[in-house]
């Protein structure tokens, strides 16, 4: 694999490292000192760096953690949590810019999130009564010792006192939450406090194991949503769910199942134990969030979209038949409308939206997509509900972004130039991949303003080009690749009808955005950031997806990837109680804006199919 | 079947009346006035007697509820609800005693049980949301009419939301417990509101379904435990318990199993419907209970014999399995200690013995009885495990008090007289049988002091009864009744086993109570009343259980039947959050002794063992 430039300052010195490879363990490698406190674990923020050049990938919850958003803004990085994928300039241990502190100081003292996951252990030594004529209990025993009141036991904790205070003489740990007994273990098990911060989207589920006390990443799995089998958007999946209770409980079963296999998984993985998950933050639409819970959603489908519930909720984790600890409370992040779902209070507060002074915009970019516009004045937020062709779905080759995907493609003049992941041999293409080849060919004029691959004007091409430009019978299409190219094994075309569902897909995205800005009187030069969210935002070009119309077209300086912000936000509701409750002050904060109840939409949303034209 | 005299003062008038007619029904049947102004239902006191002779029957929860425990004890009842099984003398409508008010007054102010189960169920109309742009759910539009916070409303409950808002169009009622919804209903079900009173022994368990408005009991039922095939007294239940998960869930399985049977019988034989059952009080014994529970007894088996936990514990129906509605409270009444459970705490509440000026003796009669002895001054229990013997087990031809059992024995000079239940062919004999045999046995000489069948002295007896003694091998034994007598198809014997076993069965009764008068230094002259309780002591012969030293030698006239006090005590908790608060108080008020720990145990017991000499 080809190795990539590094250059630090103030060094400067430009290292070649292997991809993949932190910046932390190449600059040490290389001799150049950073400072590493904690022994480079993300614990301390000796070892930041500061991007000068290059793309600054998302940060990393320790990022957030370590740094806080302001300095994670201006392109701050813990160097030992930030791999090395693209050629990048980074400034090792900058000092850190004042007006940064000061914002962060005035909104939030010391550290920008203090973990306050609201789980402790404690190790006690319990004393059993020992003669008969003591009038007490086991559990009278062990409170005498933790205090609170029996109610704060459930029986399923109170049946495992017998043995758990008996099985060490009395030395039992009790893992406890505000003041809720979760767990009483025998022995000395008090390090050992874990927590899962969950993302379940339409198309997508990303389950990740943190150390409550630590705020560490141990482990994180990503899977396919099961029930696509039984709709692959969501107003298919209710269809399905609708009014039958035996098909709402294939689909909760269906998610419950492979949330059991992720934490199969990430214990796996991780060596931690599944009894030690004593808490597991969950976002999710409101409808993936009705479903989990075994929620009929046919209303959340029927106007006007009202949800079941909306408010945060938490259980116990045997109510959901999870596999982590029977006790471990389980918290759903709050609602906001019947498509602005806890996902998108995540995105929010992993943003710091809510407390920013310029306006901004997030775009989560997913099936079931969600636009928000604000600031710490006002939040507007409305569902934009792309569909999953850019997770390659409905796409004649279309493919997630694995091995084997085309997840580039540009233009040398002559022909196309593909680029696949792993650099691999090309299976199909991905999202960053379609957005690319769409810009590409629209700006070779390949593909028109209104989407048609135009067959009139080959001759204008350059003959390479013009060869891949078909049409078999009614079919209209591009190939991308032929067999044998870049190791295809079959002809892998992009086709009309594959252009056609990137447009419902980014005009679904782009309209929202253009709705928000239009009800919020906020033109382009006025929006200071926008943000691109959602697993598949890390790989887009930025120039492509301005190109084709997907995000607004604001200067390339001010969008910033965000990374699955939505899975950041349930990690900080995970890590901190602090910032769970703030979800839920941001959740009625949000303004909802129905798209489709808006005069202007349907002009705004037709215009919004169409690419710009140059 | 015989007819059975009825006198009735005023009127003056003997009625000769069937058998389990009601007092009142066989009055009105005659002609002679007694007034009941609600119609016999027992919502009044207007129909009240007075018994002047006879044998007193145990009160209904509907004498207990209108007339108190001061006037039920004083012998009066409701007419409307006692039924005439033996020749009494009654005084209908009776002027109320001025002292028994008195004390009534002092104690508790106007009725005795004001009927307040927590429950109330609320007709309400509910609009949802008709426009897209209000940020509501289901739930805040519920929660905007009813009151309280989502966290109130389970999420089973929302799940049922959607269709219970909209299929009468908003029009639903609500069924609470304090601030927590238990049910939302379409349309108007507010007057069904149901609640069970449970009592779980070792060997019985009864079930008592009452509407929970009226208190009125609308159905009952009785079963052996289905545990008892895994052993019939306690420690031989909790020896297959034993730290083995899998027995125990077996033995759960088993009540919880029964219980839904009984569900379902009485909701039948009812109408009602499961769902509309929102309440349940339960009580039993120590490990009865922990097994209802899952929750490992084996240190209940062990010294010291500490419980699990103690307190009073409300779970929601759906936690147990139990199918009612499945958020019903299940309200599981406290414990004492190992042996003295939340049937004794049933039976102090029932009998009022906390509230009493003068010292009382309750002795629970069953397969793990306890005893109770104490008034407002201290309250002291004890365990009396008298094994399964008075219920039939463990007898060569012992059997339930059921058709067929022999359930009264005397001796008419001659010979044995026998009297069977149901007057049918004899099968086998039950508890009150066995006690009268032993009496009357002691009388005649045939059986001694030590408890040995004498064979000795057989010249002694008349020649009938002489011809009934006998020894086939090393066995001694009472031939009952040959194959022709009495209708019986075999032999039936009382042997010299069944002697020993009514021995050790009366010996930890008799014990218990005699080292609870010494504790307290309470001599019989000292004891006020003795109450037989326990759904077995309604049958006993008195004479015979004081004969044979089963109960301390106080006069006749100083027992009283109290019923199963236990189920009473379960019912009144289910009828009155009061009650049930009540409970837990008398729980903490009453003192353990632990009689295996206590010196002078041996001696009483080796005593108590041996049968009074004349």
């Amino acid at each position: 694999m080809a190795t990539v430039a590094l250059t630090l300052f103030p060094a400067g010195r430009t290292l070649q490292v292997d991809p993949g490879v932190t910046i932390l363990a190449a600059a040490h490698a290389a001799g150049v000192d950073i400072e590493a406190t904690c022994g480079g674990r993300g614990r301390c923020t000796s070892c930041r760096v500061k991007f000068a050049a290059g793309i600054v990938p998302p940060p990393t919850i320790m990022d957030e953690l370590q740094l806080g958003d302001a300095l994670v803004r201006e392109g701050y990085r813990l160097s030992c949590q930030c791999r090395v994928t693209d050629p990048i300039t980074v400034h090792a241990s900058p000092p850190v810019d004042d007006q940064s502190f000061q914002i962060l100081g005035a909104e939030r003292p010391s550290l920008p999130v203090r973990i306050d996951a609201g789980v402790t252990k404690t190790l006690v030594h319990v004393s059993l009564p020992t003669e008969e004529h003591h009038q007490t209990s086991d559990l009278e025993a062990l409170l005498a010792v933790v205090g609170g009141t029996p109610s704060d036991c459930a029986p399923d904790v109170v049946r495992t006192l017998p043995q758990a205070l008996r099985e060490h003489g009395g030395e039992a740990t009790v893992a406890s939450f505000g003041s809720r007994i979760l767990s009483v273990e025998p022995g000395d098990t008090h390090l050992l406090a874990f927590g899962l911060a969950v993302d379940v989207g339409t198309t997508s589920v990303v389950t990740s194991l943190m150390e409550l006390a630590s705020g560490e990443q141990l482990a994180s799995v990503s899977s396919l949503n099961p029930q696509a089998v039984f709709g692959g958007d969501l107003m298919s999946r209710i269809a399905f769910a609708q009014f039958d209770a035996g098909n709402l409980r294939k689909l909760q079963t269906r998610i419950i199942g492979l949330l059991n296999q992720h934490i199969e998984q990430v214990c796996r993985d991780s060596g931690v134990l599944a009894k030690w998950i004593y808490k597991v933050a969950i976002v999710g639409n409101t409808c993936m969030h009705h479903m989990l819970l075994g929620i009929d959603p046919s209303y959340v489908g029927l106007a006007p979209y009202a949800p079941v519930m909306r408010h945060p909720l938490t259980l116990a984790a045997r109510e959901l038949y999870l596999k982590v600890n029977p006790e471990a409370r389980v918290c759903l992040l709050p609602i906001v409308a019947g498509f602005v779902g806890a996902d998108a209070v995540g995105v929010a507060l992993a943003t710091r939206m809510d407390e920013s002074s310029e306006i901004r915009i997030a775009v989560d970019i997913g099936t079931n997509g969600e636009v928000l516009l604000g600031s710490r004045e006002h939040l507007w937020a409305c569902s934009a509900p792309a569909g999953p062709a850019l997770e390659g779905a409905q796409i004649r080759h279309g493919m997630r972004a694995a091995l084997g995907a085309i997840d580039r493609v540009s233009f040398d003049g002559r022909d196309l130039t593909l680029h696949t992941i792993g650099e691999a041999a090309a299976q199909g293409i991905c999202g960053s991949g379609l957005i690319d080849a769409i810009a590409v060919l629209l700006d070779a004029g390949v593909i028109d303003w209104t989407g048609l691959i135009d067959l009139d004007h080959l001759d204008r091409l350059p003959l390479a080009l013009a060869a891949r430009v078909i049409k078999r019978g009614d079919e209209r299409a591009v190939i991308l690749a032929r067999p044998g190219e870049h190791g295809a094994t079959q002809e892998l075309l992009l086709t009309q009808d594959d252009v056609r569902q990137v447009q419902l897909c980014k005009g679904a995205i782009a309209s929202g955005a253009a709705m928000l800005q239009r009800i919020a009187g906020v033109p382009e030069d006025k929006v200071a950031e926008l943000m691109l969210a959602g697993g598949f935002g890390n790989y887009l070009s930025i120039a492509s997806a301005i190109r084709i119309g997907l995000i607004p077209a604001v200067p390339e300086s001010k969008v910033r990837y965000v990374g699955n912000a939505a899975l950041l936000g349930a990690q900080l509701a995970l890590l901190s109680e602090t910032e769970r409750q703030h979800a839920e002050q941001i959740a009625r904060r949000i303004e909802h804006v129905s798209l489709a109840a808006h005069p202007d939409f349907q002009d705004v949303f037709v215009d919004c199919m169409n690419f710009p034209r140059p």
